[in-house]
């Protein structure tokens, strides 16, 4: 009889255009005209999940874009339980010109699937159904319990799977919760992530004088918002990199000398990294890699500022308001309520008292650090290792995916972030791309995970 | 026989009225569609001229809008010249909606004319056209020679009266050049303006990475424009609010004991000043009082900037670039030209290896200080002192007349300020207004002017 890596390999070609199928539904959550194609791509997922062999199917509907589920649960009470999560929704297309082709007509160039979704996620979250396949055609059981939830909001400002995981810890409970929506470090280097940075975000208004005041006749006179804005700005780091608000490094986890060593082994390249971002040099926290600095050590970013006139030519206007935006990244054990916090206090005492000055903060996430010895860290590091015949390198990511914290703090379970993306993938950006090879080797590496996870 | 002062109030009522006429035109230099009204207003002016007994009467074509010249030189060589320089073209009335009725439809008020114009400058430059023709009605000549500039240009963004004034200094000489465009420093304070501030303006661009980045990914390992940008504008003041900018104050002109004195004698009420500005207080160069610092001594202000995303909500981006305008104004001795290459030069030194920096100086004009002690002067307070019964206080104002600095440099001549404006005319703004009592008591200075000046 047919093992299930035979059934893999004997069924790329359908799976391919399977996948093909799943990719040509415009599922931008974020645009109302899209709203059907959303709910279209939710269904089309409870089909396929039925038609591989899970039960109690369905969509759970939110306030938002529905939620899907599906459990196979036979495996009984003893046998560990997985939990998959993923998304069905898509970024938007602009700027559609850049595209070479219609972003939901996918097809297949220099071994990459090119469409919108096809790397994030609608492939990565394929290939655990189609792993689901695999096992249930050949051995007609799984040797794990299995749970899918898979939203459609990821892409969406608003997003209600964070409130449903709070409410239903049971429906949802497993050993291990597992995520391929990161990116490899490099192609042909199999990675597993094993950390997030967190974030809180903010924003300030100084207003100076209660009108815009004409520069000459009240130049020199009176303080300027911008400038002040700009003094507060300087006011938050010093010049070795290091944030100064009182207490933000209090609860910092350091880098343990593994990791540092784990890192500088990582075919990190300065020079093709600065080249690639037409920069002089890199600058950050001295005392520390580039890798370290964005993936382990929090950060302090102005993400967009205004004030004044920015038109063509002059305008002597001594303007009444300046604005802008920022954002911490944070790193465990950071709690980004305390970071709000000692933000919000630390900017109420440089305002000076010559200005009013408003801020607020618009929105936070912990970080995330999943232990890397555990089990099914093992179990996935020997199925990567097998399925793609290379060594696996452990990374972190300097971006957030609030949902794992939500996970890890509701479920208290490891989340395992078994990505299969590339960093040429272009997500979120045009011509978006999903590598052939990580498709049909992750639904291999996914059925090995069970199996391995099975037995542990 | 009638004399001059007995004419001057005599015909009050029909004076107002014609200054109705000239303000119900609505010549708004800077919008195309009242092209024909600005060119309505000069011939206007052209009527008027003619009317009072002036020769040579003619509109000069210039590129833009034309320029209105008049003479009567039947003084004779011996006799003093005085060029009077003035504009008929107006400021744009939005907010429309802030306007108690139509800008165009001149009414009186608290005994003041609000109308578009009515102070800067069409009020203030009809006063010596209603001062020539009160001596012309009553001695039938004039006791100095007068030459009229009056151009269409002031409040456009273009003007072409310096190249005018540049390519004809014998049309032009004069011993003296009379100006009424500014303001007094408070009601029933007459004012002689002494003084103008330069300025140098610029714009910068801080271009880091070639692309928007993500600051998860990114955040912490490169230079942040926005932030690059913040830490530039702080490097150019320090913290006793002196420009840092090396040789900046190599030309700066000291304050006299006599000004300094001056200037503490008007009635300048700090609470009243930042409770007008709804500020919590000042703030400046140490050692200079509020009006020293906007009058005598140079200033730094960003006038807008601008960077990334300032939307509604978060974006989590590092933005590729951020940019600003800033300006400097500038006091005697002080030279533009230098001062924007001390500037340039600096700007250079600072930018940081990490981001490339673009700087363009966008315009300059010079800062002037016409001598306190001259004749001119001297029968420019006497005649404010006759008409106005007052005492007559110099000051001196923080913005820049560019066309103030071009009359010095080509004729040679001093400036005198005769400005007739209050600080409560709402001048480029709704609702604009000139007090009735300074016209026809202006018309008396100007004319008592002539006299005395004819005498010293």
């Amino acid at each position: 009889m047919e093992n299930f890596v035979e059934y893999i390999e004997n069924t790329k070609e359908n799976t391919l255009n399977e996948l093909f199928e799943f990719l040509k539904i415009p599922s931008i959550s974020s645009e109302i005209e899209h709203k059907h194609d959303v709910r279209d791509a939710a269904y089309w997922l409870v089909d396929n999940l039925i038609k591989v062999g899970l039960n109690n199917t369905r969509l759970i509907e939110t306030q938002g874009h529905p939620l899907v589920y599906a459990e196979w649960l036979e495996a009984g009470p003893d046998a560990k339980t997985i939990l998959i999560y993923g998304h069905y929704d898509v970024q938007p297309v602009d700027p559609i010109e850049l595209w070479e082709s219609d972003p939901f007509k996918p097809f297949i160039k220099n071994g990459k699937v090119v469409a919108r979704g096809s790397a994030d996620d609608k492939g990565q979250v394929f290939v655990h159904i189609k792993a689901v396949e695999a096992l249930m055609k050949t051995d007609g059981k799984l040797p794990v319990n299995i749970k899918f939830i898979i939203e459609g909001e990821e892409e969406a400002a608003f997003s209600h799977i964070d409130e449903f995981i709070e409410k239903n810890p049971d429906l949802l409970k497993c050993d291990a919760v597992v995520i391929s929506d990161t990116e490899w470090f490099a192609n042909n280097v199999p990675s597993i992530c094993y950390g997030l940075r967190g974030i809180s975000y903010f924003e300030i208004e100084v207003e100076g004088p209660n009108r815009d005041l004409h520069s000459g006749t009240f130049g020199g006179a009176i303080d300027n918002p911008i400038q002040v804005l700009a003094w507060m700005i300087n006011q938050m780091k010093d010049k070795y990199g290091r944030i100064t608000i009182p207490g933000f490094y209090d609860d910092v986890l350091e880098l343990t000398q593994e990791e540092r060593d784990n890192f500088l082994k990582l075919p990190y390249n300065h020079i093709e990294y600065i080249q690639d971002l037409s920069i002089g040099d890199t600058n950050g926290e001295f005392g520390f890699t580039t890798l370290e600095r964005v993936w382990a050590r929090p950060s302090f970013d102005l993400n967009g500022i205004k004030g004044g006139y920015i038109g063509d030519g002059q305008k002597t206007v001594l303007p009444s308001r300046a604005s802008a935006k920022f954002s911490f990244r944070l790193v465990p054990n950071q709690e980004s309520t305390d970071i709000t916090e000692k933000v919000l206090s630390y900017i109420k005492k440089l305002a000076p008292p010559t200005v009013k000055v408003k801020v607020s903060a618009l929105g936070s996430a912990n970080p995330v650090l999943v232990k890397m010895h555990s089990t099914a860290i093992e179990a996935c590091v020997d199925s990567f290792k097998q399925a793609f015949e290379k060594d696996v390198v452990f990374m972190r990511e300097g971006g957030s995916i609030p949902v794992v914290e939500t996970f890890t703090k509701v479920l208290k379970a490891p989340v395992v972030l078994m990505g299969l993306g590339l960093p040429d993938d272009n997500i979120h950006s045009p011509n978006e791309s999903f590598s052939v090879e990580n498709f049909h080797k992750g639904i291999l590496a996914s059925a090995l995970f069970f199996d391995k996870y099975s037995k542990i």
